[in-house]
């Protein structure tokens, strides 16, 4: 993403940009090769001719003095070498990956190692984070594998430049709250990061941050899937005790569906129950609409509008695929889905404050949206957001694609009886044996039946005021 | 247009950059020749050329202490010297490529070594309302003209598809008001119009209809220029009482300007004295910044949102002019100035009233703009605005531009003194005779005079009040 604005202006040579992705390529498996003397003194030296651009500044993830760098890095052990290794192909990657950006925003195709520009290949229709024919396709419209196994997460940690979350990181999770780490923690459901270890740090000394995650009200029933990122969201409020902001995009549903603005806001507020069933705290929550919430905050309006002055419809088409024919709707909604990064888009929460370490727990097919945002970020002097990736919850036709509530049968809805989660499960053929089946059930049952009984003691005088712009139990002076 | 994001970053002159594209490449071939040592030389004393574009800022880039890299170096061994090289030559490979993309973007042409920028390339991001070679150009950000004589406006209303204001609609307009037509109306001022004959049917049937006019903030003072669209509103407003609603764009401004929010907002309030100065009723007219009214107004926004998912990159691309690198706010900003052509983006003034005409006095620039909302209209189940076109207000040097605030010499802004606009008036040269001369003088210095003195009076709780969403004198039900 980082190298886009450059080669927006369009005329780099794409035979030069295909070598330079080239020459990365081969850098990031040296890298992986895991020579750590190396990798620092390559960093050093990139330090000096790096592109600039934020993101790449290598500059900015070094000890303020490049030789006490080495200095330390004969004194300390092993595990620190290994985290410089780590964070050098860290920043590799995210080098070759906005280089493939910048490639496809050159070119109009994804970079292929075997085919040189001028050798075209048929274009696919997401940006650059979808991927090569035969790979994992990506991106926050669409979630295909070929692979009975599924995505492959590390491949796309690489891809997408995040960090693991490793048994290291748990821990220090564990110490930091002193509890127990959520289960989707232990059994990898969150697998990515970007910067959590920065919340951490900001954390333990006591600093504030804030939880933002969201949902796109595409249909009024929400599935399985979707309650992944809230459960663990709700998880993370209570264990951290921090504000949480949910964002529900009814204007990008009504941007990219065929729904009236009534519909869109509608799915809106009926979404809102569900995810308040989940038990988040009212005091410590604000859910908005955006349809409702940009005609009712200033401030929010305002940090769209820098957003959007700072990306260019190159830049956008790199990270997102959009194409000329899209409408202008959809190639500036991606800084509406930025701007609640930024804590002074709730002064009812946040007073003035523009320094609020934000926190995204969220699908890892959104991760495109929020590349964007930590790039812009600094341009417009707000720290940039941390991520917490998820994995994808399977369909039940298998693990090729995503649960969608688009589609009835890939999904087990919250609003499903317990008679249709059996008939669904069954359709699902070959996915699991019988006694699998018959486990699943039992589980699923009555999990659906006590999230619909605590969704009926949601009244629509709860909502509103969980909807409502309002000072949270926090004071931000 | 295209380049203010970048140019706003930093402030780097053509030959600056040309300079250091040259020193850059100088640097590459000396890379490929395998001289690290001189490469690093040359990328410290590039520092001193640098840009100065924050992107390209190599003083960020370097590690603290250039000599602990050199000595770095020598530590490690041959194989590690070669993998520096190439990466040095990689990135050093990028930094040439997006020195020429700024280049470009700055200069308008590709950067041609035997060639310093100096002759820029004639200004290429016409839409199809811009002109050929040697025509007018018309564009809501360029007048322009190779005619002595100025615009040809007969040609104009040709080229826009728009009607004559003829002495028959003249009269009609004075049999329907009673009024003598104002003088701007009898001397073809305003000379140009779409659907009048349908506002004067509606009114000739008591049905209602409301004035939209605006402003964009580009500076704290205007000029005469500004006034005529006013002045005649205002005129308009009397002579048929009907609600006024006027949009100060200050989100384009901070969009297109190296402007802070502050900055183009303050420009708005204080624009908004000199429009309240013409002598509009407080109790009929509603004054707006878009930066307040979007985060005050979720029906507003629901309209912007509604002809953003109607208007495609493409149309605003031919309507525009825009490219590529436009950011992503310019590209969707027209649906902001379209949308107060709907009542129904101020339910304080009009309820829930869809169906409410719209009539849009304006200069004949900003045509492009209501063309895209009358296309948009019927396809999102809203009336089609009408306008009246007034033609420009020549700028001192000559009809062939209009005034503008950023050319103090082309303009007699309304802060002028007496001396000031006698001064002007004269440095203008050859454009009227002496006689001619004192006549305007005498004219102009008690009209800005008394304009001055009636901006005295608006104070800032007269502003607040015309810049509060509120009801007018007028009953919709």
């Amino acid at each position: 993403m980082a190298d886009v604005p450059k080669l927006e202006q369009g005329c780099a040579s794409s035979l030069e940009l295909f070598n330079s992705i080239a020459a990365q390529g081969e850098r990031v498996r040296a890298l992986k090769a895991g020579k750590a003397l190396k990798a620092v003194v390559l960093r050093v030296l990139l330090c000096s001719v790096c592109c600039g651009i934020e993101t790449h500044c290598y500059k900015k993830q070094l000890p303020t003095d490049a030789g006490s760098l080495l200095g330390n890095r004969s004194e300390s052990g092993h595990s620190d070498r290994k985290q410089w290794l780590t964070d050098e192909i860290d920043s590799a990657v995210q080098m070759l990956l906005s280089l493939k950006m910048s490639y496809k925003a050159a070119v109009g195709e994804d970079y292929k190692a075997d085919c040189p520009p001028g050798n075209p290949a048929p274009r696919g229709d997401g940006g650059p984070d979808a991927t090569e024919a035969g790979e994992d396709f990506v991106d926050p419209w669409t979630v295909q594998t070929s692979s009975a196994k599924g995505i492959d997460y590390d491949k796309l940690i690489v891809r997408f430049g995040s960090s693991k979350i490793d048994k290291e990181l748990i821990n220090r999770i564990e110490r930091a709250t002193g509890q127990r780490p959520h289960r989707f923690l232990r059994r990898g459901v969150f697998f990515s990061h970007r910067d959590m270890n920065q919340v951490l740090d900001a954390y333990e000394n006591k600093k504030p941050f804030y939880l933002y995650t969201g949902r796109g009200p595409s249909s009024e029933a929400m599935h399985l899937g979707h309650l992944i990122p809230f459960i663990f969201t709700k998880w993370l409020q209570d264990v951290f005790n921090v504000p949480l902001v949910i964002q529900m995009t009814d204007d990008e549903k009504y941007l990219w569906k065929d729904l009236t603005l009534d519909q869109a806001y509608g799915y809106a507020v009926e979404n809102a129950k569900d995810i308040i069933a989940c038990g988040f705290d009212i005091n410590k929550t604000f859910i908005f609409s955006d349809l409702e919430y940009m005609g009712a905050s200033p401030s929010f309006y305002k940090n769209v509008v820098k957003i959007q002055k700072h990306v260019t419809f190159n830049q956008a088409k790199g990270i997102f695929g959009f194409t000329d024919s899209d409408c202008i709707g959809k190639i500036s909604f991606p800084a509406i889905q930025a701007a609640p990064s930024f804590s002074n888009s709730f002064p009812q929460i946040f007073q003035d404050k523009t320094d609020v370490q934000c926190l995204i727990p969220c699908a890892i097919d959104q991760d495109p949206y929020f590349r964007m945002t930590r790039d812009v970020a600094p341009r417009i002097g707000y720290p940039k957001p941390a991520l917490l990736h998820s994995t994808f919850f399977p369909a039940l036709q298998g693990a090729q694609t995503k649960m969608s509530a688009s589609d009835p049968n890939s999904s087990i809805f919250l609003t499903d009886t317990a008679k249709q989660i059996k008939t669904k499960d069954y359709s699902s053929g070959a996915m699991l044996t019988g006694e699998l089946k018959k486990a699943l059930i039992e589980v699923l049952q009555p999990l659906i039946a006590e999230h619909q009984a605590r969704r009926k003691e949601v009244t629509d005088e709860i909502v509103k005021e969980f909807m409502t712009p309002r000072k949270l139990s926090y004071d931000f002076q």
